[in-house]
């Protein structure tokens, strides 16, 4: 996956409707926790097997997606506007989880 | 990004702590918008300006990053478990987007 | 106000639709946060001033005061199904703040 | 439970910790968010039993009740910036509830 290619996308994108104002960090992380609660409002009501099954669902499947997709696209423009690399914020946290969570012998 | 590749060694990791029984979709994300809650608490009490500025404070913006990176391995993993091309979703939702919200002329 | 009433006219009201067996805590907490990202969603792209401003627009507060309500309806229910005494758990937790929290001489 | 007497005990304790300029509504929105989270974080590996379960355990019910009394605290503070009167909110949701969700016969 292309990073900057996608943010360069994103960044055209927001200027292009004038967005560029609302999108301080603060907003952005707000933002994102609205889609994460589209995401959540999904599985609400289902037993742990439905919410395994619903990945079966194809129209399901693809409204989840759906919800997936807008929290990442939030979250590439956090990482934007505050200059994070992703994949290196990615690659470190598996590093320290690895420390805080040993494995089971 | 390699995502294949990252999911293969999440997938590693939780075998080897015998977690994959708590990893049913609606668990992820539960545990996912736990994690954007704490992303969202480092910017509840700031400013606009403040929230702009955080970025710049090394050790501030270190503690957001990880913050950052907890969301999204825990969405790398949703999307293993419920087969979702990620690339994919956000391509197909920046596509919508795009003729949801037509730009300012 | 008199919550025990009110909880009975919940119990009353999610026995008449056999809702009952989708009120686990697990599920109600969740359906709760979604209803507090509708709460948030108000509010996600104001300055701190138009918040401020908001519950002065009749037709706008009329919509947050809805999802405040929603958010309340399920603390209500969780609550009921837990056995908590909400009202002593309030008291116990502004005594707990009083104590980690102490006044500015 | 005596909802104007709460919330002039929450405005004095505001007061005297000189934190009412955080208390936007944007700003309470967004912490009451966060501890919806942590109460939501309770539950998000529980088998939905487990999740039923745990409100017979003592210590773990009493951290439990404590996020719930923050969210309530969260609440009780927006409710007073924005003048909305709370249990009004409530009556009127339920009845809102009522119409859009027919009982069964």
């Amino acid at each position: 996956m292309d990073l900057p290619a996608l943010q360069q996308q994103l960044r055209d994108f927001v200027a292009a409707r004038d967005w560029a104002r609302y999108h301080t960090p603060k907003n952005l992380v707000m933002a994102m926790s609205v889609e994460m609660a589209e995401l959540v409002e999904h599985f609400q009501w289902l037993t742990p097997e439905e919410s395994v099954a619903l990945a079966q669902v194809d129209a399901k499947r693809d409204l989840v997606e759906q919800e997936m997709a807008d929290v990442l696209l939030y979250m590439l423009q956090l990482a934007d506007v505050m200059n994070v690399d992703i994949e290196a914020a990615i690659l470190r946290k598996m590093k320290l989880n690895a420390i805080k969570h040993p494995p089971k012998v």
